[in-house]
């Protein structure tokens, strides 16, 4: 087999055997295949797709061109959610431990923040002491005693995945539906979940623009489920504005306590729910999405949810009084708010934008390497839909100092929209995906 | 600028500036580009095509590569020719003498045969003393006193062609129209010809399957050679079949030499004058093709062509005795006949099939390190069109040794079809394409 060769077919049109995908998948993560061959045919797949077979077989390729995670000698069954990312998404804070509390292990690996979305990894580790980087052992003994652990995804899982989308994001091939799906499901594939849920956002400050583009990307991510016999569904949801009102690492843990203990922002539980609702129903705990959310609801009320989560943080070497009082948690020493410029209605608020202050602030990163301040964000006051006088508040900003929280106010302002007559917020969540 | 921005812009079917183009060659020439940006931005271009506004700079940019030939402190203008490679090919043998003979500079960097295709250099090497490995200083000598010279393509002409085109080999990018078209007239540009014709073949032994894949190249050609202020036509000519009777280095020269004394294959001349005729009239010598065509005949009948080709020869250090003698120069020991299986008329000859075998008899190279041996080849009995009778001729096979001729005759029956009714031989010439 030449590479050369399967480049040509993929640059025709053709489809590539299970066989062909595996070999170029080994060969490049082995060395044996250059960067430059690769970029070819992922140009190729950009320009031609791939269908449902051969992105399966791509997935699976790159799942097993490192360590799969088994915990079946462990538990029955374990479960994992994944989202397209998304400014303010706490939903993993949240979500982990309602299903985790209704019987369902969750053993999840989760990213870093970088660019302008977070990631769940260095919200968390605002809590002081908590650690994430676990050893097997550590992670398979939060596994068995709490039935929830949420560790730094470890770079033993899809190597090969890692090496291709780095080369992707330097030649231009991260736009294929085929190729995102494939690097998603990969991880999820090799972190080992019986069931998986997907939260695909469509909307400003979501990977995907549209709801028709997301609806195709959770319909790829679906079917390698279905390929690889896993439970796969997709919860379309909206980012036209952030999820619940907190962007920001301190910050957004605070929201999701609150949302344990059974306060916190509707929409962030909602989406919760229907995410949820996902798992139990593929999980066959529930037969119905109705019975799934009254289970999830009775996990809340009941502050089962709740203990779970503690449980969690203890394990993980978190200072649970930290958690137990939020307003322990680091704390930004100046607050702004950002008035709003004129009277009407919230028309947009621009999550990627907002998303960009945040990390401006310091609560992000550009490279890799960079250090994060857990303390600073934002608050929104106001949401999409709400109608606001001229001089109050729209958000308030959590800065390291007065000067950082003025030098952004300009840019903040520009996310929003504000509209003379009346708005109606978009519906959180369009669609559910299922195999 | 960044070159991940020029391959999304050519993969969203974007055209590239002037400056954009130039900066991406440089680049990627000076290395600071690496293979694996250009070999996606080439995959882009395979399958997004390009203008001709782009296909010219691009051929320019890898032009001023490297060394830019300019011969007009010595001569008024020169004219060059190029042609897409065929087998038996030794037009620019009879055609450069014949248009230096009356008139028109000729100094011409030719290549050496690679893969199933022959190559001028190692065609005239089979002349024992003469030297295509010229100086910059030699090259000139010959332009002043002889007005014609052939010689090796040196490495300093189009260097950013030659990485390119290395590394579209081997990312499956070589099939592209504006690629191809701006690869071959980079390295035509940079060897400073004023007038160029371009000898585009198509059918079986040819780069171009189809007549309409070489209208299309001919044409991107031609209109390269207008943005660059050169005066360029294409011919486009049949290779049904291989042109002329011989296949194999010393064989060529022998027919090229009786074509130059006023013999040789009549479909050998009649290219040669439809070339030599174009470029005639690029140089205004002439006004119109058959004004052309009749001094080129004259050239041919005077001995003014051959008498060109000798001093050609002297001039590059060739011994003339051996051109003068073709019996003396490089011969197969063994010569063996490959009879017609059953009588008919033969409809088709498959030309790479024949070079193939030319170059397995060793006349050929498959690695540029290959050395090749002169003396073999093979020489056409029948043609397309011809009746043979069974048992009769179809060709003769030139081989070091009688083995090595037996070996490959089955592989050479394959190459030709065999049919009882008549078969009308298909026309050599089939148009001109013009600016």
């Amino acid at each position: 087999m030449r590479a050369v060769d399967l480049i040509a077919k993929k640059r025709d049109g053709g489809a590539l055997t299970s066989t062909e995908i595996s070999w170029l998948i080994t060969g490049y993560a082995a060395g044996d295949i250059p960067d430059y061959q690769m970029s070819a045919w992922a140009m190729a797949v950009v320009l031609r797709g791939m269908d449902d077979r051969e992105t399966a077989d791509l997935t699976l390729a790159m799942a097993h061109s490192g360590a799969m995670l088994d915990l079946h000698d462990l538990v029955p069954l374990t479960v994992d959610k994944h989202s397209t990312g998304g400014v303010g998404d706490k939903t993993t804070l949240l979500l982990a431990p309602m299903v985790a509390s209704v019987g369902l292990p969750v053993a999840k690996m989760s990213g870093r923040g970088l660019g302008f979305s977070g990631g769940t990894v260095d919200k968390l580790e605002s809590i002081p002491g908590l650690r994430t980087n676990l050893s097997a052992e550590e992670f398979r003994r939060c596994v068995c005693e709490v039935g929830l652990v949420i560790a730094a995804q470890s770079g033993d899982l899809a190597p090969a995945d890692k090496k291709l989308y780095a080369l992707r994001d330097v030649t231009a091939t991260v736009e294929s539906i085929p190729l995102i799906a494939a690097s998603v499901m990969s991880k999820k594939l090799a972190a080992g979940a019986d069931c998986i849920v997907l939260d695909v956002k469509y909307g400003s400050g979501a990977f995907m623009p549209t709801i028709d583009d997301a609806r195709t990307l959770a319909r790829a991510m679906v079917a390698i489920g279905r390929h690889a016999g896993r439970q796969v569904s997709a919860v379309l949801s909206s980012m036209q504005q952030p999820l619940g009102f907190a962007i920001g690492n301190a910050l957004e843990v605070r929201e999701a306590i609150s949302a344990l203990r059974g306060g916190g922002p509707t929409d962030l539980v909602e989406l919760c729910m229907a995410l949820g609702a996902q798992l139990v129903y593929l999980a066959k705990l529930r037969p119905s999405d109705e019975s799934a959310r009254a289970l999830l609801r009775e996990a809340l009320d009941s502050g089962a949810a709740w203990a779970t989560f503690t449980r969690m943080i203890t394990s993980q070497g978190g200072n649970l009084a930290f958690v137990e009082n939020p307003s322990l948690l680091p704390s930004a020493p100046a607050h702004i708010d950002l008035p709003a410029p004129h009277s009407g209605y919230v028309a947009t608020i621009n999550g990627q934008t907002l998303g960009t202050v945040c990390n401006a602030l310091g609560g992000g990163r550009v490279r890799t390497e960079d250090s994060i301040d857990p303390r600073v964000g934002l608050v929104l006051v106001a949401k999409v839909g709400d109608w606001v006088a001229e001089g109050s508040p729209l958000l308030s900003i959590h800065a390291a100092s007065p000067e950082d929280a003025r030098r952004v106010a300009a840019h903040l302002l520009s996310a929003y929209t504000i509209v003379p007559t009346p708005v109606i917020a978009p519906a959180l969540i369009e669609e559910i995906v299922s195999a």
